[in-house]
């Protein structure tokens, strides 16, 4: 009995360990989400689609600068990771809708956040990155 | 006077557009900014700081993975919009500190809601993730 439960602690497999993710651990999936959210683009489609459902042509005229391949690279992320609904309504020609998710509102939320406080102090941000010039 | 003030309403200069951030227009200097903070290693950097003032070898070992390069690249960025203060001692050898402003704890609060979500989440993308594989 004592061979078959030796009484030595096990490292917690990949699983266990990010049962709750680990961002500062560089193996954690935790990242690649990361990732895709705070991407570029991901960031402000996520922001875009909070005012509701749009279709992919509506979204690229919000997204001012964003190419039609980077669009479809953005949603597909946001699709795999499930925070983005794409339905697909059988007609000709084609209409394509995007629409968050749950899952996708609650996190679209917390990047709205970061991204109004942006904006709410970009003056004062603006300030400290002309005094830094000015030191520098 | 008519001449002097001509009754045509005058486009807003790019200051006057930008008091309050826009981050869907291309132009708008609220873009760098995110580009900063949301950069792969910026959130991180931010996040680890949140726990105090580091030094450079104790914020390299806690952000696993980051070069010394892109360490170095990340805390000038964050230093230069005003969200970082480096502070070095006049001793050899050089010892020099990182600490978050009162603006930089401000957004790293933001970013950390962001991180906190999508760790506490993991589980639930993880498995958006693996049904969005199997109807592929």
């Amino acid at each position: 009995m004592k061979n078959q439960h030796p009484p030595v602690l096990q490292a917690a497999s990949l699983a266990e360990r990010f049962e709750r993710g680990d961002l500062f651990a560089a193996q954690c999936p935790s990242r690649e989400v990361l990732k895709h959210v705070t991407s570029r683009w991901g960031v402000l489609v996520l922001v875009a689609l909070l005012a509701g459902t749009h279709r992919f042509s509506d979204l690229r005229r919000k997204v001012n600068g964003i190419s039609e391949k980077m669009l479809a690279q953005t949603l597909q992320w946001l699709e795999s990771d499930g925070f983005v609904q794409r339905i697909a309504f059988p007609v000709m020609p084609p209409h394509v809708e995007y629409t968050l998710t749950p899952l996708g509102l609650d996190i679209a939320g917390k990047v709205e956040a970061l991204t109004d406080w942006i904006e709410v102090n970009i003056l004062q941000i603006s300030a400290a990155q002309q005094s830094s010039l000015s030191q520098a």
